[in-house]
């Protein structure tokens, strides 16, 4: 493929002809635009329908069922998403965005971080009907025990209301891509019992324990869990405020690297401990597999028309691709109607007229 | 000793006639009262004056500068500490808690759990002129850069004035108790940058910004700080509401026992990974006394008239004798006044009437 080139459409298996199309935006990979270029192919080789925005001069020749689209043009560094998303058009993500706002693609995925994935939906896709606000959700890859927190940032002020529809926006997720029958969805607070909390969660818990008492078909709610139980198991799905969420996050994520960075450390300090280190290597894999966060495809952006998927920049091929693949299962299932349905039956949608479909050309939520 | 005996008093080294005196409620320890005692006893033998309470027929013999008064009854594991606190005035914790009170101990070690220690202590020590609100600080022990959190937990629902004064109490914990000199004290946000924030943390940092170029003596404020940075050596001192800091105390302890498991239970899966785990052993070694949380001594109960110290329930003598000592250093040091004159200084006192020196009937100055 040369510079310049536009589009080289190979047509998918005859099977697939109705498999959802995902819009891939490649830039901002630690690795560079070819290596989410080589996800896409993982992920056609499953079955998937991939239309690639980037560089085309660096994603090499197209795979069957990928069409490449040449956007060079990259805000994923840039430092206010918002205002590069409003005044660049042409950048790779926004025109992706609107591959799919247009109905070119059923699901977005953005290899260039959640700021630009959030502005460039929220601009293009737009809120799903009856939604408050999107919000971010991350499985959190933990040994035995995977689980989904959410919100971890698209929301640093959080209302009720909002909360409510994250516990279904996250039960929804965790039913439709990741595969939990009847998720379990617990409340993130300093205490399990019910008079624990912020405000906020006590007037969270007090609405979801009242729907609860009637009948949530769409999960399980467990009530208030705290800090630990992120590890624990004792939920699939976590719901948070998205300044608690994003701190919860990154402090993790800050915890494990500095746990395992002591123990290579440890086994890099003498002769017998590097011995020590190559012996247990083997035994700790399956471990690291385990805690591999490529696996669950990265952070989730819920609440928008169509789904989103954000791989972490420093994926690897592998982990592009199974972010296609879930962005493909999210959109065959039909996370958006599914969470909606629920939504409807539970009389938790929005019902203020500023949230009709057509009510906003440029909302910022 | 035999039960009922009430008092063996045994009089410390002359040096150290002036030595503050720390009252110790040993009951709640999960090894026993007499682990408590014992840890008193280490703690007596490095010249700390120590009041022991609990159950006299399970402390053994006092040591030379240790005194027991028996008090059997242990409200440790009460369900609502506030009513138990109130209802049973012969609580060991109650009784510690009313020798500091009446100026008999110089500060407030318990066993028996935050709760209780937060309530005997709001009660009976009362707070501390000009501070709106307790709080509860931990020293974390994290590898190469220990770092205090709080509040964890005494404040589900905070304020402004309180964040500004949490930062000033926790400045004078490092500075006295921990010995960090100038403390740099950051506050968790969902971002670096200045904007970032819940509508609490935006406040908190325009008070903390301006006084910091005002000047501010007592620490550096070094701006917004992340999750991964209570892990990361950026600051000393991390200032944040009850809420967000319990989950992220809890988060914390949840990860790291995770990863500690799994590697474990990598180490035990196979005979060739056993060999590995015992031959990293030793280099594990002073990993592990590196986040022994029982070096610091515990959770730190700060605004009060006198300082307290919460070892966590599980510690061994050797964690018991640390908190007492600690608590000696912080009642030396007097960081009561030190922490009142640096929130004089900086004009960041409560004035209301409520908070005057003369309003309550058990101070102790």
């Amino acid at each position: 493929m040369t510079p310049g080139a536009s589009s080289s459409r190979s047509p998918a298996p005859p099977e697939d002809r109705d498999a959802p199309v995902i819009a891939v935006d490649c830039n901002g990979a630690d690795l560079g635009p070819g290596e989410v270029a080589a996800g896409a192919a993982i992920a056609a080789g499953r079955g998937a329908r991939v239309l690639l925005f980037g560089p085309a001069a660096e994603l090499g020749e197209p795979s069957p069922g990928v069409e490449i689209v040449d956007a060079p043009v990259s805000i994923a560094k840039a430092e206010d998403p918002v205002a590069a998303v409003r005044s660049t058009p042409q950048a790779s993500i926004v025109r992706a965005a609107q591959a799919v706002a247009e109905g070119r693609a059923q699901a977005l995925v953005c290899a260039g971080g959640t700021g630009a994935a959030l502005a460039a939906g929220t601009f293009n896709i737009k809120r799903a009907r009856g939604i408050y606000r999107p919000a971010l959700a991350i499985p959190l890859p933990v040994p035995h025990h995977p689980v989904t927190l959410l919100d971890v940032g698209a929301n640093a002020e959080t209302r009720r209301e909002h909360m409510v529809q994250f516990a279904f926006m996250g039960a929804a997720l965790a039913r439709t891509v990741l595969g939990v029958q009847r998720p379990r969805v617990g409340l993130l607070s300093n205490g399990e019992e019910a008079t624990r909390g912020s405000a906020l969660v006590l007037e969270t818990y007090a609405e979801l324990h009242e729907r609860a008492g009637a009948g949530i078909d769409a999960f399980e709610f467990i009530g208030n869990v705290e800090g630990g139980d992120v590890v624990s198991g004792r939920a699939d799905v976590i719901v948070t405020d998205g300044f608690t969420g994003n701190v919860a996050l990154k402090l993790m994520e800050g915890v494990s690297q500095t746990m395992l960075g002591a123990v290579r450390e440890a086994a890099m300090s003498s002769r017998r401990a590097k011995l020590g280190g190559a012996l247990l290597r083997g035994a700790l894999r399956g471990f690291r597999d385990e805690i591999d966060p490529e696996a669950s495809g990265g952070a989730y952006l819920l609440g928008l028309r169509r789904l989103g998927v954000v791989p972490h920049g420093r994926f690897t091929r592998a982990g592009f691709a199974q972010a296609i693949l879930r962005a493909e299962r999210g959109a065959r299932e039909d996370i958006v109607a599914q969470t909606h349905d629920a939504l409807e039956q539970a009389g938790a949608l929005r019902r203020s007229p500023v949230s009709a479909p057509d009510a906003s050309l440029r909302q910022t939520g």
